[in-house]
């Protein structure tokens, strides 16, 4: 239950490591952990092993450390997203949660009734959002970063989706059951529509294309909180919490 | 899966009310939901009933509304969430999702290895954490508001709870099964650590007090979203979801 970077993680599984001192990394290990030369922390690559890391040389522009690399990481959960692309801020939040709850994959597609703003946000343009990815790795003790895509229309991922599994698609107004009473086996994929909800050609694409639609009850949920909810959900149905 | 104020919460059962125009309700009727005069919308009673809403006149400082109560709202689930005082920005989320949620009451307790500063945030002095609430309620289409205390000490709190049920306390350390192993009546308690962890002197208290232990999985997440997690796991269990 603790916030923040529990697990440091670095590009490349090099053993050694230059950071400057106004480096996240350098400025957690120094200002949060206080570790002092001699120092040892968790460290992992990204989509490669966990390992150790030590402090060895703390200059003023500079530190030095030193990398062990030992504990391979499972894969991620079997479980995509596809998520109608949300206001930027409600965005950030699913794509660092999404991936500290183990989600394999993310697509955020562009809605028929989506807002056009959203897509030219910094978060895609600057490359905040794998920034987010890993945080939320380094939050939950993992290495692994789901693989993310946005802006592409909603039938051209549909279409590459894997044939088995389950297909399931959150709709408050249309669904006939709850989450709870339908069907799941991996790999799965949950569906989330946009703020202003699927429009007609989405409802009858998912249709389609063998999902089964389902509601997370009564209770409007804010987006970012009802993936939290499914995705833990279906997790627990899976075997896997 | 829309994000905001989908009810709007009133204090009093009155069947009129004038707002200023810079009141919340009045911006978000005439600048979000862009109502005219004669317009309706969907209204509340905090604690009370739901109704209509008709937007009857807008001046150059007010606004006057006529409310038409019709329909009462269920009671708040029976989940009560025990929770080491956290610092501000997560108390705020969890204030807001919990009673999004449907939890029917928070404790948040001062923890021995707790941060005396949090206690003292313009959250709890300001009467912000109950604007969270009804921010909260008004996402969730509900008029209902969870009990809130915050403050009080762990023991004084577990010496009120209610005898039957289940109580279950998460600790990622020393638990040795998962939530979704664990035996689940209502109503629930469910305990979250602070950030720093169980003291030993709380883990002792829980354990005399007849909680079980449980975890989230090894994925080690954010105290707000190992709270939307176990209360939707909780719920579903219970039937509620």
């Amino acid at each position: 239950m603790l916030g923040g970077v529990n697990l440091m993680l670095f590009e490349s599984a090099d053993t050694a490591a230059t950071l400057p001192r106004t480096d996240r990394r350098a400025r957690h290990l120094l200002g949060v952990l206080r570790r002092q030369v001699g120092g040892e922390f968790d460290a992992g690559v990204v989509n490669g092993p966990r390992g150790k890391g030590t402090l060895i040389a703390v200059r003023s522009d500079e530190i030095d450390l030193e990398l062990a690399w030992s504990t391979p990481t499972p894969p991620l959960d079997p479980v995509t997203l596809l998520v109608g692309l949300p206001r930027p801020q409600t965005a950030r939040d699913i794509l660092r949660e999404a991936t500290a709850l183990g989600v394999g994959a993310l697509h955020f597609f562009s809605p028929e009734k989506g807002e056009a703003s959203y897509a030219r946000s910094s978060l895609w343009t600057s490359g905040e959002w794998r920034r987010l990815l890993v945080s939320g790795a380094e939050q939950a003790f993992d290495t692994r970063l789901p693989e993310v895509t946005h802006g592409r229309g909603l039938a051209e991922i549909v279409a590459q989706l894997p044939a088995h599994g389950s297909r399931i698609a959150f709709d408050n107004y249309e669904s006939p059951r709850p989450l709870s009473a339908t069907t799941v086996t991996a790999p799965v994929i949950l569906a989330f529509g946009p703020e202003r909800g699927w429009s007609a050609g989405e409802r009858g694409l998912l249709r389609a294309k063998a999902f089964d639609f389902a509601h997370l009850g009564t209770r409007v949920l804010r987006s970012e909180t009802a993936v939290i909810a499914a995705v833990s959900l279906v997790k627990t149905r899976l075997g896997l919490l």
